[in-house]
């Protein structure tokens, strides 16, 4: 989309145009009224397992030690929590320092700092179709060329991958990738296609970039190491956005020692640093707690799994594909072939339901999906399981009309 | 500066340059060892006022209601602290609507937003000789082309203004203006100078973005309104840095109706929203408190301000300038025509005595100033008046030395 976007006699940045308009604004709009409508489109962790009293308590300690410690500083991160982020990557296969690392507003800053010390305008960079849409809200104020990898059931088609990757008229600068319980297909990229990712990276010079927000969220077994622990080049990010709370903006990212000065920088330039006092809550509320605490969650969410794939697999019709999703906080459906789930979305919007239309998870332009995303973290079972209902209905009623 | 700044094979962005050094490495590095060094040069609030207690009380009620606000969202900032903010900038002679403003992570973020929506390459940016270091790191980001319009006691010189900002080759297209108590020459852009500027924009068509971090901490009478009071285009940078403290990362930004979408949508894909605890906190603790606590800090820093002024007054050489304070957290001296405060620093560090060089305060290619910076704000009087002694011996001797 390219806007003519002026204020008064000035244009403004050719960037702008990124900031026309938000993918999320319609995310909870239902087209028609509905007396009770459920939204599986949020993607947030539920509230109900936000520890909230536990960070009360850790936010006063971190108020208690204050003192002296509210000028401007630290900006790779309060070196304590950075310690306790250690111990949350060895659970991910990751073996780094603390220098290793910087603390970040949300994993979405950490993308936002990778794309501003990697991209120039025109610069390729492949993502996942679908992919994480705040990345492309990142990727697009840089102005990025994008090159779609599609995602089938074993996560990034790594053939295709190597065509785009190959291709020197791509320019591809960056991979973004999910790998893990992928945003929005749930899908994990399989381990031999994990190896061949890299080895295609290192081959051709291109940065690998991880985003890995769900990696500690599994039902079943655990999954496959992150990139990072196979390949020091990979920049990694992480959240305590999925596992504690979105809304203190805590996340961090793992860099190789070169970039790390260069990214600190560019960090000190946006916001100079991260929170002092948020930091230090978080580390209070993490001491001791959550290893226990992420217990919790994965039976947690893996009930809420259990309720939509079961309501699902009851309601949608049979030539619906839902995807096999064994951790993080989505699941995928599949329409026939030639079904548009842009138009499916207003009619489950009559049946009171709303879901993200798979469009959305791709770049401008490429929007054209028979997907969606439904999302099962932020809701109770009951309302997953109705919502589903509702769902498996619309499905048939738009399947029947458009046959 | 130009680096080939690469990683493995890969080329960085081209503004990756803008982070190949910071500003602030050396900014309390004294050259040689001294037992007992006294920094002049750091730019914070006195850790003595910074509210702490207040604060942990607002964060106590902050995370009393923390249930349920603990997700994504608030992109333009908690609704209540906005309502606080509006009561703030009536003080400085601007009437807005809560709609106008939006909550930013320190006016840092605000410069970056700004900037972000503005600027593309070679775009042509005004900045007063000498300019807050953290704008041009901003600035360096965006590869702006820099046009340096001098200050004087008066503040921006507005004539050589008229002649950077008619030149079409220019292509200016903002004006980055600190016009009360200048960061770092303390200086207060006179009435008259206001309206000219703000004339000069308007018939140019170019933006003005105004910082404002010090208007609320005068000495004496309160300084002139807002640049904002007098012309709704102007994009104006408020923060609580100043008179909180700036490890809690808030600070504002007012805008024009159209632009703020804009903005909230550039600010969503760099960090999604603000810290949502400690907005509320913020609110909270200002409640009935803000504006007594700021006529605390008025006296408290004019008392640091006497004390550095009478002290450079008995102890700098004659022909040593200090320029006029009123208000904010500097002074500025400068030394006779031809001195290079770059050596002076060398001098002065072995008296045990730090201070930022003027040169520091320009634009990269720029940099040679008589001109040096004091901070008053973050030392008690016994060590300003300690360490502006000592620098007074240190001019003595580099004057001295250089006759």
């Amino acid at each position: 989309m390219s806007v003519d976007i002026r204020f008064e006699r000035l244009v403004l940045a050719s960037r702008a145009n990124a900031f026309a308009s938000s993918p999320w604004t319609d995310a909870e709009l239902v087209s028609e009224p509905h007396p009770d409508p459920i939204y599986l489109s949020h993607g947030a962790p539920s509230a109900e397992v936000e520890p909230v009293e536990r960070l009360r308590v850790g936010a006063d300690r971190a108020w208690g030690e204050a003192g002296g410690n509210l000028d401007y500083g630290e900006i790779a991160g309060y070196l304590p929590l950075r310690e306790i982020i250690l111990d949350r990557l060895q659970a991910r296969g990751i073996q780094v320092g603390v220098d290793d690392l910087l603390v970040t507003s949300g994993s979405q800053q950490g993308i936002d700092l990778i794309a501003k010390l990697m991209l120039d305008p025109g610069d390729g960079v492949i993502v996942e179709g679908p992919t994480y849409i705040g990345a492309m809200q990142v990727f697009d104020a840089y102005e990025a060329n994008y090159f779609v990898c599609p995602v089938d059931a074993d996560g990034l088609c790594v053939d295709t991958l190597e065509r785009l990757i190959a291709d020197p008229e791509n320019r591809i600068k960056l991979i973004y990738t999910i790998p893990t319980f992928h945003n929005p297909t749930g899908a994990n990229l399989a381990s031999s296609r994990r190896n061949r990712l890299l080895e295609m990276a290192s081959r051709y010079g291109v940065l690998v970039v991880e985003d890995d927000p769900y990696g500690e969220i599994y039902f079943g077994n655990p999954p496959s190491p992150a990139l990072r622990s196979l390949d020091e080049t990979v920049i990694y990010l992480g959240t305590f956005s999925k596992i504690i709370a979105p809304g203190i903006r805590v996340g961090w990212m793992v860099a190789p020692p070169s970039l790390i000065p260069l990214l600190l920088l560019a960090k000190e330039g946006v916001d100079i640093n991260c929170n002092r006092i948020m930091t230090r809550t978080v580390y209070h509320a993490s001491c001791d707690f959550l290893d226990e605490h992420i217990v919790e969650l994965r039976s947690f969410y893996e009930q809420r799994r259990n309720a939509m794939v079961q309501a699902l697999t009851q309601s949608a019709p049979q030539d619906v594909t839902i995807m096999s999703v064994t951790g993080g906080f989505f699941a995928w459906c599949d329409l026939p072939e030639g079904s548009d789930t842009e138009k499916l979305r207003k009619i489950a919007a009559r049946h009171g339901v709303g879901f993200l239309p798979g469009a959305w998870f791709y770049p401008e332009g490429q929007r054209a999906s028979r997907g969606l995303r439904l999302s099962f973290s932020s809701l109770p079972v009951d309302r997953i399981v109705e919502g589903a209902n509702r769902l498996g209905h619309a499905m048939s009623e738009y399947l029947s009309e458009s046959r």
